[in-house]
Parts: C-alpha cells; structure tokens; sequence
C-alpha cells in the first residue's frame, strides 16, 4: 500500500473559498491531521481518522503526519489560509528534514489556499496592491530584535506590511511597540486594517490611522495590514471605504 | 435594473484552482472584462458578452466595466492569481477615486483567488514559509531606484524575495541588476526559485544558486522567488527537491 501526505490551505474560513482541488484531496483522505479546529472544519465521510493536536505543535503534528503515510495512509494535513504562510507546510519540511531519511521520498504535495491576508486585503479594496512583506509578528521562533529589524526596513522602503499573529494571550506588548515603531517612520495618517475572522460569521474589519491603532482591536484571528506613504482612503456613502495602494509611485503623471 | 462590478481571481491558470465563490461569480455575470487571455479561460455562457482588451491598458479597462455597472450590467472584471497582487483591483480603485463620483456607490466587490506565487511556493515546498516581501520588478510604474531601495532593505533584513513581472521584451536589464545587487548582499548559495506557467501544462520550475542565477530562465510568465540566508533544500531521490524556509531564525535551539 503507497500512502501520500498532502498539506492543504482551507482558506479563511468559508467554504466557497475552498478550491476544487483541495476539495478533491479531503475527499480522498483516509486521515486528517492538523490544529482542532482546521480539523472540526473539514466535513469528511465517517470513517476518515481525524487527528486533532493542540497549537504550537506543529513539529510533532508533522511528523505523526509523516509516519501514517510512511504507513500507507492517505493523509491530509489541514491549514488555514494557504499551507505555505506561517502554517504547517514549512513545519513539515522541518520535520522531514530532521526525520527519518525515507521520509523525504514519500508522496508529498502541498495544495495552496486563499491566504488570510488576500482574503482580508479583497474585503477591504486593494491595500496590497503595490509592493508589500508579510511579517509574522511572533517573537516565539525568532528574536524581537529581528522583527524590529525587518519592520523599520519595510517601512522605510515604503512597503505596505501585513502582520500574521499580531497578539496573543501570552503576547500582548509586541503590536503596541510596532505601532510605535512604525508612528516615529510614517504619518499618523496612514490607514491600519484590522481584519478579524475574515468571511467567517464574526467577521469584522475597522481601518484607523496609524495614529489612533490600538492593539485591542486585534485578537488571535486577527491579520493586521499597516498602509504604505501611498495608500489611499475612498470614503462611500453610508459610512463605508475603500483603501487601496495605488499601482505607481513617484512618477511624474 | 442594479449593476455590479466584481473583480476576481482566476488563480494561476489550472480551473480546480479556481474558488467557487468565484465560479458563481463568473455564472452571474452579463458582462466579462480584461486582459484577452484571461477573458479566454473562462467558460461562459454563449449570451455572455466577452470585453477582451491588450495588456497595460488597465485604468481603461476599469474605467469601462465601471460604466457597464453604471448602466445596469452585472460585470466580472476577470485577474490571474489573486486581483490585489500587482492586478486588476488597484486600477479598478484608481478609476474610481479618479471618476464619476457616483462609481465609487456602485456595488463593488473583489473576490480573492490562489495567487502565482503561493502556487509556485507549494509546487516546490515552502519557500515563502518565513517572513518575505513581494515587489513588482516593473519600473514601468515606479522609478528603478525605488525598487533597487525596496530590494536591498528586503535582502538586508533577510526576507525571502518574491518577484512579479521579472522581465518582458521591454524590460531585459532589470532582473540581472537584481541578481547583482543581491550577490552583494546574499551568500551565492541561496536558492533561487524560476516558477514559469505554474499549474498549466507548460509549467516548469527551476533552482538555482543565486550565484548562477541568470535572468533568460524568466519569462512573462515567471514568478522568480529569491530565498533568505535560512532558506534550505531537502535533497531527493531521482533528483527532485524540495526547498523551504524554516519558522524559526536566530534562537538557540
């Protein structure tokens, strides 16, 4: 019996930002491993093996993953958003590259997903629509001297920046400290998008200037997008907007 | 009659990257606009009417299927990958901000897809898997200098680089003053990824050191990801790899 493992991204949450193909492969599981949650999400035939950890183990989440297919099942490994932003797929190349040798020539696909940051970004307008970094703002497996680092270069090159795990229970000072890293580089008026639970029911999405961002409104389901010197407010009626990074820069029109 | 104007992404090209919030979208639809070879992939029905128009004229473009909503037609502005990345969105809110005050309370919606480069970064692993930065190599909108800036801060504070629009018959010189500019920066070990055509029957993908790097494995089709120092590659048999970044950079471990 050949098993495969397939990481696959589920998107931000609502089922019609699934992909066909990544449909395709929970259909074909034997096995579904990942954080509880992602896994609760899957609606699968009865007799699939759901394998639901705890966060923050994704290592040992990788490799149970890889021992089932080197088994010969049919394992999928759920994300959310796309697997390869800040998700399980890096995690599973870690474990296979400190794991068993055979590993490595597994069956082993990565299926990519609608990221929560493009999800948030088409909610809102086009805040990524010009040059932009993605900084997962955890300092869990990285030092905080090098979050700063990489957020005062993107900010002085004037990159929009989106931040992945702005705050957590056990992290609460790091996303007050960038926003008053980011206040001594850009003006106060440069929009911050709070986009919260993305297409799911709690959705919620607030944009403030930079002057004004608190970190409460943030939470665990949170991806934070801070505007580049460019980026443009489009007031509606009914109180609505639009933000948008224009497409060019310090040309002469 | 009610008009609509939503901009979607196609994804890469392959149809089971396709979301089916935007399957719906194009099913809806009166009206479909863009770039001709993305008007083409879509399968629509016959009384649909198709706008194709050359590329770079995308203010245009927008400014037209604005009208078309204006007048009552439900219009699918149709993007590849994702519309907020270096796409259709970002113009479609330039025309707006620039026209008819009344576009801007029009029904608009952008409807995220599987963007070129996370298709690409899954097909070989997980090489965005860490922090990194996205910049579009088109000095057709911003002046070369600012992205000669945005390329050094991002290679300095050592994100993984992805590059849109790497090169086109008009643009030759750029992607090989990137390639020096960031030898000078970057040990020529780090990997560099070619994504050409990913999930179309034309797809290839290539690594190479960034020391060997050269700029005629690129095409308009190409996304070229340029790694960190921490960007590593897991060796296979028959000779295939995997490249990824780890999570984790300058802990003890």
């Amino acid at each position: 019996m050949s098993g495969s493992l397939i990481v696959v991204g589920l998107g931000p949450g609502a089922p019609e930002l699934i992909t066909p193909e990544v449909t395709a492969a929970l259909a074909a599981a034997t096995d579904l491993v990942g954080y509880a949650p992602y896994v609760a999400r899957v609606d699968a035939a009865p007799d699939v093996r759901r394998h639901a950890s705890d966060n923050r183990e994704e290592i040992d989440r990788a490799a149970f993953a890889l021992k089932l297919a080197a088994d010969g099942r049919r394992v999928v490994v759920v994300s959310s958003g796309d697997p390869g932003v800040f998700a399980m797929a890096a995690a599973l190349f870690e474990a296979i590259e400190s794991g068993e040798p055979s590993w490595r020539d597994l069956d082993i696909r990565v299926l990519p997903g609608v990221s929560a940051m493009f999800a948030a970004a088409a909610r809102i307008g086009a805040p990524l629509g010009h040059d932009f970094c993605a900084i997962n703002l955890s300092d869990n497996l990285k030092p905080w001297t090098t979050v700063e680092k990489r957020l005062r270069a993107a900010a002085e090159a004037d990159f929009v920046i989106a931040l992945y795990n702005p705050i957590s229970k056990a992290r609460q000072w790091q996303l007050e400290a960038t926003f008053a890293l980011l206040r001594g580089i850009h003006p106060a008026s440069v929009p911050v998008i709070f986009a919260t639970a993305v297409s799911a029911p709690q959705e919620r999405i607030d944009v403030v200037p930079l002057g004004d961002a608190q970190p409460d409104r943030a939470n665990m389901r949170t991806v934070v997008m801070i505007g580049s010197s460019q980026t443009r407010i489009i007031e509606r009626a009914g109180g609505t907007r639009f933000v948008y990074t224009p497409r060019s820069v310090g040309l002469l029109s």
